[in-house]
């Protein structure tokens, strides 16, 4: 795929954004690729996702960022500039439940995900299932109610070390803390498996199956100390019926979580997130 | 259509059910059209719903409850006992938005449902425009702080003269007392714009839209004192995205809100539904 | 709402397109409110829809088509300037089945389809039912073996003198001349019920049944001389099963219809749509 | 789980078989824990699945068919009777691509799909990934314009003895010859990634790109000597846009072809799959 750079960005709306936006690319001799935007009524803030070919630059890649900053300033923009291809360095947790590791690991190898592991942590042993069928570097960090802040800085130490960009929770069953939480904010994502905000926090099948809900549902979202309440990313369903006891919930869910959580992580990855206030445009 | 009977009910969970009731419907010289059943695996209960065909019957049609009656003491029968074709009589009750009530005379017009508008009572007028195109009867019951008791009185009233058999709230914005939904419990299905149990009570695209969530939904479910806690019979969902102000929700809920209520009403005045504990098993 | 503007074409791609409408809107006082951009690689043709509050123009609304002019030619447009808000006149063409047609009158009344219906032209009586509730005209132009010229002159003549500006299929049953769909190309739109291109042509649910189907559909499309082979707008789908005969199909196709109709004509009043060869690239 | 049998027929319809399939169980000791039933009203023709526990059979589970024959040819059925729980041996064919391969094997092991993998049979190299990775058997059987008899007949021994109950075609991406279609009838699975019957032959995105399609979709079928004719089984589809270039339809098929071929191969294992003529009954 050729070079290209990305603009996204949210700032107070006004007049004229647009303009000089696309005139900058237009000077530079790129060539707009494609292009999204939103304006947000109640706070009057604009956002826009503009991804651009920058074969034919007429100046270095590298000063993109400094001959924007003009515009940049007088737009009060809160940007980020991200120049393509690159692939993400992606940390998965993960604890038991291994269907999720499993197809996040399979969408990066079929070029679905642009991105790579750079580690994989786990408070158990079965993950190295994955990771020794796919040559990934495992990492047993053992959590129990004694030692969660010595596993939490070993972890942190592991996301350094290996240059990981992103954290994935996928069905990482430990709570994080709300320093870590803070720390990796708009960088972590959790796949919780329900339809938030109905039935947080632990055991979602089993009350979904206590309330007797028609449909269940998976939802991922970014981390933030407060639990299961981040701002959402993508969420779906599935239909169920008396029929289904609880270990039908599980199963059927897992289809859900697998699909919604690789989703999040796609769109993620290919910067078409912003998160505002405690919710997300999607581009 | 035929005539044909239906056999409704939940019991204990034993063996021969189905061997005693299939036979009694063999020796009374009816054929099974249709059969479902269900175990509860926790509480140990069994349902079924079967429907059978009684062009042939070797009695009297009206002699097959009494002729039943062993059967259902030796099981322990909670049973209904449904003579077809007949149409239920629905009162409809509604406030300001017209959408689901136009839907469900519509789909008793074409056939869809078999029912029949005993009354639509409301306590607004705009539902005049429908009744009057319709040409069905209309009771303007207004509610106000101070009259709620007496309201209700009237609306009981309007029920037990026009013969009504089933209640649907159509988006109809008052709550009723704890005494009507009792009086009415099993037999009075209600539309919720929402997702059940998330976004309990008022205005619940507003909260959809504060929490920023991807999806809105819809829920129709048994009427009960406890408000928007009833029986669920059916759900269903539609996708939103960051575009979408609470006017967008508002609109786009509108066609789920028929849907879902339309399915619920079929289903019910079908005697596909059975109430189990705070749930419900739709055949 | 507000007073607003929509550009909507189509050019040959090349660097700049972007930068010189952002500009003009900038210049012209207006505010970009929606933008939407495409570009089709194997064609090199760019696709924009841009629409931009005119409250603030500092030049009249009747002059932007004049000042566009330059920019329209330089870049070899394909272009609709609409000045919005107006009400689209449609003309509403079915025969016997009329869950589309209350449909679309209702999503008119409701605000959903900003529209208003110029005539309901049919060759039954049976649309008289709606016509009278509503208080819309009705013609009846009955079609028969011999009368095909003469009936489809009728019509044309009743499309004028109407004002009519959009025709919609919505169950009509005959089929129209080439020279019907030539004059109307591109403004009128046609409801199949199924998933085209499967079971083109007479009882799609019928051969949807014979083939096993687990799943039946409906396609939304521009009318062209070819049967049931125009650009297409929107299609949905229901599951069904072996349980479903044809008259379930009929029954479930019916909401189907319903929403990927309103959706179709809703898309177009909207102008968000544009034909790109037998495509369609709907914004 | 506990030892179940599961009777899976067919029959001319007539009044009493439910009444004497249910007092056969219930006099050989057996509960009846599902059962779905089904008339087709053309042909006059019954359907019964139902599955009972044989935990307290009162004769040997052996003698269920003898004992069972009566029955069977009193009303002239077509009669399967499985004993589980058992795992089916099932060869999964594949060529290049892998994501179905996968989703099965992974199906597998989480206990989704109660079956193993007797054979992974390739034309190509690539599967050894997927079968080193889980230690799966691997045979490469080329196959070129030349040897294509040979090839199926060496494919054929490797059916046989590895005592292969059912095969799957999962993206194999060479035609089987009628000879095979007929051994292997009602036994081999196909995944055809479009909605059938529109697309049929090679390349379907390819062909549904062309047509403008809004919505792709993948079919799981048994195999016939006609191409993609089969009884279909599973259907699903995902909603695709103008944005959408061949090489997004073939990445967003990926996920539905995966969910689609494992829903068609779980319900063969689980015996909930009758054909009829060229339908399959579905319970």
């Amino acid at each position: 795929m050729n070079e290209r750079a990305i603009f996204l960005f949210s700032c107070p709306d006004q007049r004229g954004i647009v303009a000089d936006v696309s005139r900058f690319i237009f000077e530079a001799g790129g060539n707009i690729l494609d292009s999204s935007q939103h304006n947000d009524i109640e706070t009057d803030t604009f956002f826009l996702r503009v991804e651009w070919d920058t074969t034919n630059l007429v100046f270095p890649r590298q000063e993109i960022a400094s001959r924007f900053a003009d515009i940049e300033r007088r737009f009060d923009m809160d940007l980020q500039l991200h120049l393509e291809p690159r692939r993400t360095k992606i940390a998965i947790f993960v604890s038991q439940h291994l269907h999720c590791l499993y197809d996040l690991v399979l969408s990066m190898r079929e070029g679905e995900i642009e991105a790579d592991v750079s580690a994989v942590i786990s408070n158990h042993e079965a993950a190295r299932e994955v990771t020794d069928a796919f040559q990934l570097p495992f990492y047993h960090v053992p959590v129990n109610a004694g030692n969660k802040v010595a596993a939490e800085q070993a972890q942190q130490e592991i996301l350094e070390k290996t240059g990981t960009e992103m954290v994935v929770l996928a069905r990482y069953m430990q709570i994080l803390s709300d320093s870590f939480a803070t720390r990796w904010y708009g960088k972590a994502i959790n796949i919780h498996h329900s339809f938030l905000p109905a039935f947080v926090g632990a055991k979602p099948y089993h009350q979904a199956f206590e309330r007797g809900v028609k449909i269940v549902g998976a939802t991922s979202h970014y981390v933030t100390p407060e639990l299961d309440q981040g701002p959402i990313i993508e969420q779906d369903i599935t239909r169920i019926s008396h029929r289904d006891q609880v270990a039908d919930l599980v199963r059927k869910g897992r289809n859900l979580e697998r699909l919604v959580l690789q989703q999040a992580v796609k769109l993620h990855v290919e910067h078409r997130v912003l998160i505002f206030g405690n919710k997300t445009v999607v581009f």
